[in-house]
């Protein structure tokens, strides 16, 4: 039984489930796939033994800004042993990564090993996801970075890739990290075999973390190790001055400790409202419905009214979502693009929707 | 300069305009069509003198329900003198036109020429309403009862036809009163050029109106000269024993007395979505946006936000209507089929809706 710290980061607002999700109520904190939380399934789904794994108290990354949800949720998982660092602004997920790391070897030593997840992904079956990190800790702990990889299922354009190497344990080495296609090579590496999506899932020693990001990013390093106190708190000012970087640009394209580990679970991440869709089950009319819904004659579409009744009659493969103070239409090969209402709502001024 | 008394009817709750027009604030005190409510337009258009026309103060009858909202609309539209009867409960609009008759007879003496006008119908421009209306004036003087006709310009299914027969004055003698058609039966109206559709405002002198009430639906006449008092109140016990009948039924499809003259002004009843979009200019996308509405890449789409923001995103030919509480989608050849949505959040007991 390996003992894994599991180490949950919650920080951008998914702006694309607008108008659900906002600053104030970001993604993780909806009710999206189950009658949980998208945070609070990923906290349940990391606590406890099981399938070879066994998850210490979490480690939680977050903003600032939602401290308070945050907490809440914790308090309605029944979770009350985590450790929360709260950021005073967003720095991409290296500065991130490596707080996760810092807290991890205070409480367990240099090799405790830290899962790195973010709280806002659809993942299914839990003991699935269990196994596949239970496959991988030895990568880890021999000194790996692994990075978990999901066996595409269609030429997905709106995901990085991760082009296997030669086989590694239960995994592959990395041989190279490939950037969003466009749709003619996301069918190429569909084909391949050899590519797997970037679901944005580390697990490592925090030793080892610590060394590539002061290897590769040594500004982020030293900023955290600056800013961040005895007590978790992060100082403001400190933290500030510090780059702003993504963990796959700071350490994963760069070290030669990457590895992979092919998921065995159903992955999503639910950014999108067409993903969303696609990631819970439809009735058969092919409509996913949800909150406060009366449809008739409709087909393919996705109906949200969450504190506003919503109507639609005989309407075909629209999203629909609607807030006590927002509505958002638009044909589901088209509601991926809904950043484009909210940037012409904020030139409008209407920050209050954002 | 022909002295005419207006009649307002105000009643129905404008259903087909859900969610907007609800019983509490029916489609009349909506501003659909301009920046004032229909209410107010249909009032200012039956003001003052003009085009061989001089309306005396006006006649509103109307359902108690919305008592205060007519109250208000006056006030906003600086009416001070007008005579008002609130009906306890919907009766059709018979007894209301018997009504106005009295209430004009009991003003103007027996010979009052009573001009009974819906308070939810777009009429443009007001200068060939009125020399509609005079047009009519002798025909009505003479002892006729004249209903207004509007030419057909489309093969419309969702009116009433009037057929003419010979000449009469600036109109003609009333041949037949048809039924809504179907479309085929609409092709062939259409291509007639002696059918007209039927509008729903009327022209007569209050003692042939009365006479021919107490005719043919005596109940009707003996119910109203019994219920409404010197005051103008309607004693509700009386009135809800009488019978529930459009004056259609009552007195035009019987009386010899019927004419019709084709009106010179543009008319919509503006029942529908649809229709409602068809009454007002679309701009170049050909959208019609109303309130707080942000669409982009859409066309042909009818989008109206009252206290509550509405956004699209490629859309194409679609009505959506919000409210603060509910939201309606359907495509603009199904919007016309809101009461279907009403009926089935009625099953749910939903009344508050509606």
């Amino acid at each position: 039984m390996t003992r894994i710290r599991p180490a949950i980061l919650c920080g951008g607002s998914g702006e694309r489930l607008w108008p659900l999700s906002r600053k104030s109520a970001p993604k993780p904190f909806h009710t999206l796939l189950s009658d949980r939380t998208l945070f609070e399934d990923t906290l349940l789904r990391c606590t406890g033994e099981g399938e070879g794994v066994s998850f210490s108290d979490p480690l939680i990354i977050a903003g600032q800004a939602i401290e308070q949800p945050v907490r809440d949720a914790l308090k309605s998982a029944g979770i009350t042993a985590a450790s929360m660092a709260f950021e005073p602004m967003g720095k991409n997920t290296a500065p991130a990564a490596g707080i996760a790391a810092l807290l991890a070897q205070k409480q367990d030593g240099p090799e405790a090993l830290v899962l790195l997840v973010p709280s806002d992904h659809h993942i299914a079956p839990v003991s699935k996801f269990r196994e596949t990190i239970a496959a991988a800790a030895p990568l880890a702990a021999d000194g790996k970075i692994v990075v978990f990889g999901i066996p595409p299922t269609r030429p997905e354009t709106g995901y990085g890739y991760i082009r296997q190497g030669e086989a590694l344990g239960e995994g592959f080495a990395v041989e190279k990290f490939e950037e969003k296609p466009n749709v003619d090579t996301a069918k190429d590496y569909l084909a391949a075999g050899n590519m797997l999506w970037n679901a944005g899932i580390f697990l490592f020693r925090a030793d080892v973390l610590l060394g590539e990001l002061g290897l590769y990013e040594p500004d982020v390093l030293a900023t955290i190790n600056l800013a961040l106190s005895e007590d978790d708190s992060i100082d403001a000012d400190l933290f500030s001055t510090g780059p702003s970087i993504p963990i796959d640009i700071a350490v994963m394209e760069r070290t030669k400790y990457a590895a992979v580990v092919p998921a065995r679970f159903d992955w999503s991440d639910v950014g999108t409202w067409p993903s969303l869709m696609d990631a819970v089950e439809a009735d058969e009319e092919g409509n996913v419905l949800a909150g406060d819904v009366t449809a008739l004659d409709t087909t393919g579409s996705y109906v949200r009214g969450e504190g506003i009744t919503v109507t639609a009659l005989g309407v075909d493969n629209l999203v629909i979502v609607a807030t006590k103070d927002a509505v958002f239409v638009a044909p589901k090969d088209k509601a991926h693009d809904v950043k484009k209402i909210l940037g012409t709502l904020k030139e409008k001024g209407r920050d209050e929707l954002s």
